[in-house]
């Protein structure tokens, strides 16, 4: 019996010291998670478990979100699955990260080390472990919770039965580091980041904070879908056109950006950003596996890839890339919108139809280990 | 006789007084140009004269930043024609401002007004009529230069005879105008930066022209081809993999960047660099002409239109929609490229065939005072 928490609260599990790909240690991990629908099932073998990974500053409350699209009746049916989502390790919603308490005191600031996606996934295996669990239906994941999606199925090849990656590429491009480093550029500036040792001080970098993102929300949405809403309109009663530049006269779609920023810093630490961040220019499954295509190759989970057609930051070219190489192809799917990137968290229409195309494609096709033991019959 | 100076030298005019689109006064303007090729004709009619507009950080020295599309024998053919090229208003090569010496003494800093793309056309307008001419064969620019060769069709319809497009929208989408307001954000943001006033203060905001440089760039270069020369290759003698982040363990890609960066902050005020930058963002050749379409549709100067397949800045989209409403298209060219944006600059084969293309239909094709000429026979 797995002992999990009611439905929908917020909980903290202990997972001990985790010591990174890159070798530094940290201590007394914790991972917040959030879970709904019951478990059944064998928690070492066939059961109805689906883990859902967030995006770069989304937490472990999948069902907000991922509105509509998880729920009883929803495509991820909590009727029939129970879904885990944890925060990810470096956050700031529950899980250690450089905002969290230090075990000698004081917060972790610049002491918490850099983290590949690679040490977010087993941070994640680590968890469910602690849970009493080694085996899942379905790992699905958007995003950076696709890269992290994508990894599971090399890192864990016999844990998720199923695996939909969305929105992501097989390693970080080299324009993505190049916006990452910007963002976090943006951040470092700040005077009040202060080498990321802020906490406690009274000043904490905002501004920094605040113009990473709106410099990531450009990248996020299409160029095509941030013209029909606000073209070169001015903000209502402000004056852009004046004789002066006038940084509190602005066009709307920079009072847009603006409070896209502002609405960042009042929910997220800047610490946790330029982590999570970096790990993304950290992402390349070829690492250590033979490069690229040699990795893809190796996947044996049937995984269904999903993009973008007007994504700037994760191109739909590079889901094409990961469908034509992967060792095991579920299916592809494409999200047509004007939206850009974030359409596989606002095109709920569409996205709903690919989810319950997923699940309904897995509960048709083998899995990994329903192969290997039909190979054993026929070996018998 | 038009008095030029000698080829390629740059040579100082000043045109005085001038008032902005927003209303303010720039006093005692100086307009920074070179010319190659001797001028011959109708300095008020028919002649062989030129302009080429450069983009946000370019100068005059046309032949350096489009070598080999400007010279003798080449598609811009100076033994053929007068060229001419000055640097923009408000801009650090000689025309003058915020980093000029301001009539009362000092320099302009904060006190150098907002301009808009069609106060550049104006300028350059004083500054030829200062030379003697109201007329001339063709304008040609790309990108900012784009934007105002556009303007010129319009604000002084009886002057170009033929107009070359690249690269450029009929206005500012939101998109750029958040980007643009980033990499100005950048500037402001950094504390050397002093309002815009750092002239003289032994300090100035480098690491804000650098990082808006860098922020630019990944606008200016196709993801395809920064993928295909850095991917997520290290910077020799670098590991951007270490335990903890450091900025001075690199990706080769950001290796790349502050190079960019470091090189424009050596040969660029940041300045001028914000004030240039904002006038992008209010570009938008429907203001006070009855929207975009009408605007377009009055255009009766025959203009080719180009683009880039893979211009992320400037999408190619926005090309066709020039293209498509535009009174008087003389053609539509794609260039394509890995390289986005700046392929215009640097695929020389490509833009060579355009020019020479360009220059060969203007020679068919009757201009707008040749057909009002035909016209007036016929009414005859």
């Amino acid at each position: 019996m797995i002992p999990l928490p009611p439905e929908g609260e917020l909980t903290h599990q202990p997972i001990g010291d985790f010591q990174t790909e890159a070798g530094a240690v940290i201590r007394d991990v914790t991972v917040a998670y959030q879970r709904w629908g019951e478990f059944h099932g064998d928690p070492h073998g066939r059961n109805n478990l689906i883990l859902v990974e967030h995006a770069l500053t989304g937490d472990s409350n999948a069902v907000v979100w991922w509105d509509g699209l998880i729920g009883p009746g929803a495509p991820i049916d909590t009727d029939r699955f129970c879904v885990i989502c944890t925060n990810v390790l470096g956050g700031c919603s529950g899980t250690t990260g450089p905002s969290s308490d230090h075990p000698d005191g004081g917060k972790w600031g610049s002491r918490f080390p850099a983290t590949s996606i690679r040490d977010h996934v087993r941070t994640e295996a680590h968890f469910l472990e602690a849970l009493g669990i080694t085996s899942m239906h379905a790992v699905i994941g958007g995003s950076m919770g696709g890269a992290r999606t994508l990894e599971w199925t090399l890192m864990y090849p016999d844990w998720a039965n199923y695996a939909c990656v969305i929105a992501m590429s097989a390693r970080a491009s080299a324009w993505q580091i190049g916006i990452q480093s910007a963002q976090i550029s943006a951040i470092e500036r700040d005077p009040d980041w202060q080498g990321g040792d802020y906490y406690g001080t009274g000043r904490s970098p905002d501004a920094g904070l605040s113009a990473a993102r709106r410099l990531a929300h450009l990248t996020y949405r299409g160029e095509l879908e941030i013209d029909e809403r606000f073209g070169t309109m001015a903000q209502p009663g402000e004056n852009p056109l004046g004789a002066f530049r006038d940084r509190q006269q602005r066009f709307a779609v920079q009072s847009y950006l603006d409070y896209q920023g502002q609405r960042l810093v009042e929910r997220f630490d800047a610490g946790s950003y330029v982590t999570i961040t970096e790990s993304l220019s950290r992402h390349d499954i070829g690492r250590g596996r033979g490069g690229l295509n040699r990795a893809l190759a190796q996947i044996t989970v049937p995984t269904m890839v999903v993009g973008v057609d007007t994504d700037i930051l994760y191109p739909f070219h590079q889901q094409e890339h990961i469908s034509r190489n992967i060792g095991n192809l579920l299916a592809m799917n494409k999200i047509v919108s004007p939206v850009g990137h974030d359409a596989f968290l606002v095109e709920t229409r569409q996205m709903g139809h690919i989810l319950r195309n997923f699940i309904a494609m897995a509960d048709q096709t083998p899995s990994a280990s329903d192969l290997a033991k039909e190979q054993g019959n026929y070996d018998i």
